[in-house]
């Protein structure tokens, strides 16, 4: 299954950019689940390009229709289908990607391992899929609500722009109220600048993504291949532009000592704890309760308003030209999409959890 | 599929550290490949605890047997079943880990998820799990071998003490000249004597292992979930004391340009090249044919010989005491399992992609 | 994944009855195919109620839409979801099922298995859903004509009036030509006259389908747990009203001698062919280049024109009596459907076998 | 995952009939289950050849070792290994097999599937590697208990001899009382005759052997590709020799009507029942709490004692001359391995259905 994702609580995507339409069927959703529509067209608005200035103008309508699998607003248990339609799929010219590998895109790989690709708007490797991935998580989402599980993500680092604070000191309430996604104003008008900065000069920066897992039961995640933090950085990776994925205290914790780095475990009321969390709440590949954390790095986004060489389908120099409208950073629209492939890793293991014990 | 690693070619282990034994069925590996057993054993001494000063000075036997699916020295396309047995299996006295949870180890969420655990030297959690994992990333090793496929993994970093040279200037044949499998001399004497006096400090510390795979055929890796690197990071990330994955320009990719980042293409003979590699040898989740390469951030290993806070099974307050012999650092150990996961990862992809086209 | 079939090649479908569509995605489909939007029409035509005086007169609309996957008349190896829409979704009265068990029915276990349940119809156990099944399935007929494999079936028996005759015997282009799709002609007359019959004693009767796959290449199948005959049993096993499969000697092979039923090699030209084919193509679970022969048993249709003792949905005995349109003998519309699942396992073992050998 | 069998509750099988072991690796086995050693060896031995004059005489030693997921006598929620060794391998004269395709066994499409195999014994096409399976279904044994389910086979048809009565009619502790596993005694014998002149005739009959599970909760199954009866029928299929299957009403139903076939829910007490039990206990593919029961048809054993017409590997005629002591009829020996399977497809949807519900 090339195009599914998870065990028990599982989504397989299909669709293009720029074909009829893309979505996901979610296999595995327990019966009994209550389906708000409108909580997942929120979502989706989250993710959805020409939000504001630093985003994208490019207008996508992601308005989604729910097939099957929903019966009088609950959850069948049957396969859950959502279908986003493209509207706008008039013939534009295409000739400029048809024909040229654009640098660091999906082009040349595409061609050479399916020998034919639908070149339109970049086609499967269109970030456009990840709109589908955003619909089933939020399914998810309202899956994990039954649990009191809370999943915020939010824009940690715009190109060099870092926000130090850690993420016991953020208020998550505040990620939505500017257009960076950074809980921290000050951090985010600074974000924001940048970024503009950075469209002006048609260029492309990149950045992090944080993300915060609250209410997380004890004992999800396998305890080889499938550690939990092995399928949140598997997930994490598989979104579009994403280079790196830490969790806990991640490539830092190299310089620590054992010493240091230990999670001292102590008791508070009936609940085991532990005093540091440089596990990020998973320990052996187990949650054990404590908050879950992890960065997820992306790279400044590959298309660029400039010439840059290049080699066609044929085999000779190309020039390939910036053109149409596109997001000179990616990671505020990416917030809700690494808290989509979080949720569907925890109502994933979540499930599988449940034959742990006789 | 709990414990399963791959999808053609798929490797599943099983075992505890002081059960009779463990071992891995591959499943899916083709007939008619040269399997040779000494090559099979030189992996798995690279792994053995005993090797060094700066490794644990605890013997194991890594004494493996094939049981099935090799025959006249040829796979025979059915399942290849390795077993290494425990040969230590004398009942210590385990009375400290069996009823009290070592901070930042894998006792308090097994206890947890299972209710019942295998406490002997950390049961199924026991980094020794891995010498199957390298047994079957020897078999991958061979099977790629006949492609052209070398992977070869190093410690570019132990606690502060860091390589600064890209892997384009290393001699990767010096990697096994020094007990920390660094291949620069005089970086691998600076680690050498960081980890001894780590050790003598009764501390531990972390470090990061580089590995570069070179003579990838174009196409490997499928479009969306599993994209190469998403599966090369939900491999590496499976490898005990992991922490944090990134490949090409990793989490440094961030505060670069679009147009610093991106990788001209350019012809060289009858090849599509790229001018820089910050792709890191793969493009939309689809290996380009440039070298592969990416870094794996181990946290300093758990078990310390100091005496730590914790809590024992009844929730009482308790006290860990370090006892036996244990690694100071584990990056040096752990360059044969990033290698055997590599392997694995990109022998089952090359088998993906022969349905890739009709 | 429930609702899954395949493991290279695979269909996962979705949809009710009554909601708004149902349909498929297939995954794995290699690209370069090129897909015949008539065949699959046609396809789906063969299956489609309401086409003879002997099937239901109900009308359903099975216009069928590509959503992704094909790109200028070519698969491009991304997942290929179609969808046929339910046009006719009116509010129809189902009290008499909401409420109520139908005997021999999926309402109670559904009822209890899932606590909720989209009564419409049937919901997701009407054999509605198996349109999806017969669209994908013309996609893997297409997939499978590059390889010169060709699926027949047909009516071998309806209700106790049964086909004598040998396949070799039969003439496979007349299986289209009557209303019962049974290939002879007087044979076909006498199943009619009895379908119709039942039909007006408000009635229903089983039925048997035959297949017989010409042109399978030597050594599709798994040698353990998927056997070709396996798989192929699970695929029609999986078909509404299916009760039992057998394959080539099948039930009857069991009072054969083995001096009788084993099947002597020889040399036929080139090629190493069997005298007799007991096997039915298959030995050791694995094809062996001869006619893939086997039957499918269906049980007479449960939706009976008649008053049955059953209970509600409160535990009350009630009474279910038949209402709207139904077939009386579901087995000439279950030919494309048992063609369509054999094209799919032939399909997908096609592509596993790619990877039997270095 | 070719050698792998089920879901959640898996087995994979690896290991020839002339190798150095062949096993079973139980992967998703809840903690907690009592692990019966005794149970298990005690399956072993109801499956292993010698055991009467009408089953072969060749001696095999199924002495099983479990090499990991069992602690203090419990399973621990890790993987369960279970090896058998293979004592007798000593270089006995293969000639006769190894350059010789044996009718109707699995030697010419292993070769041209394979290139190459390990003709000893049958490697991995022997009924040797069912052992496995019977090691796994008896783990399975155990865990169902915990549930009342119980399992039932018995030998119902040896050639044309035929147990005439209905399975309710029998008492199942009668039989093992018999060397044919016939609980009748009056048809065991003739059974046992018929067996022995055959045996006497150097030739081989078929069989049938029947199966009812009792006290399997309501749920079980999934609603589309993965019915309850589509995977026992697969599980079935997946055994050596076997040509066919049904399941409750099966072949028969086909000439039943509607009105007769279909089986009228009433309640009994709390519980809904139905008056007959044509669905033999499964109705939309999922379990309805009545018996479970079906039908296996095994062909007769294709080694015979006599010469037979074959070809050799170069393709030449060749005469193949029967060897050694094989079954007349393996249906005896079948009964244990057909309620393993039973049992393992039970366990792994009793498991899959504690997600069907939040």
């Amino acid at each position: 299954m090339r195009n599914t994702f998870g065990n028990q609580f599982t989504i397989t995507t299909f669709g293009e950019s720029h074909g009829k339409g893309l979505g996901v069927i979610i296999d595995g959703c327990p019966a009994g689940i209550k389906i708000d529509e409108d909580f997942i067209r929120l979502e989706l608005q989250r993710r959805k390009p020409g939000q504001s200035k630093i985003t994208t103008q490019r207008k996508e309508e992601d308005e989604f229709e729910i097939l099957s699998g929903v019966f009088e607003g609950q959850s069948t248990g049957t396969p859950i289908a959502m279908v986003i339609y493209n509207t706008d799929q008039k013939s534009k010219d295409y000739s400029h990607i048809a024909e040229k590998f654009r640098p660091s895109h999906a082009d040349y790989t595409y061609h050479e391992k399916f020998g034919v690709r639908d070149y339109r708007g970049g086609g499967r490797s269109s970030a456009r899929e990840t709109a589908a991935r955003v619909a089933a998580g939020a399914v998810a989402k309202l899956l994990l609500a039954n649990y009191g599980v809370e999943i915020n993500a939010y824009v940690s680092q715009a190109g060099a722009v870092r926000l130090e604070k850690p993420y016991q000191e953020l208020d998550f309430s505040q990620t939505e109220s500017n257009i960076v996604r950074c809980p921290d104003a000050d951090t985010a008008d600074k974000m924001i600048q940048l970024i503009d900065q950075t469209r002006k000069e048609k260029d492309t920066i990149g950045g992090v993504v944080s993300c915060v897992a609250k209410g997380v039961p004890v004992g999800l995640g396998e305890p080889v291949f499938d550690r939990l933090h092995a399928v949140l950085g598997h997930a994490m990776l598989s979104i579009n532009a994403v280079k790196g994925f830490e969790f806990g205290s991640g490539f830092e914790g190299v310089t620590m000592k054992g010493s240091e780095h230990n999670d001292a475990f102590y008791k508070e009321g009936d609940r085991v704890r532990t005093r540091t969390n440089h596990s990020g709440g998973i320990q052996g590949g187990i949650s054990n309760g404590e908050d879950i954390y992890f960065k997820v790095a992306f790279k400044p986004v590959a298309t660029i308003m400039q010439d840059q060489e290049s080699v066609d389908t044929k085999g000779e120099a190309a020039t390939v030209s910036g053109k149409g409208r596109h997001d000179p950073c990616v990671v505020p629209r990416a917030v809700p999409i690494v808290e989509a492939m979080c949720a569907l890793v925890l109502a994933d293991h979540l499930l599988l959890n449940r034959s742990s014990k006789i």
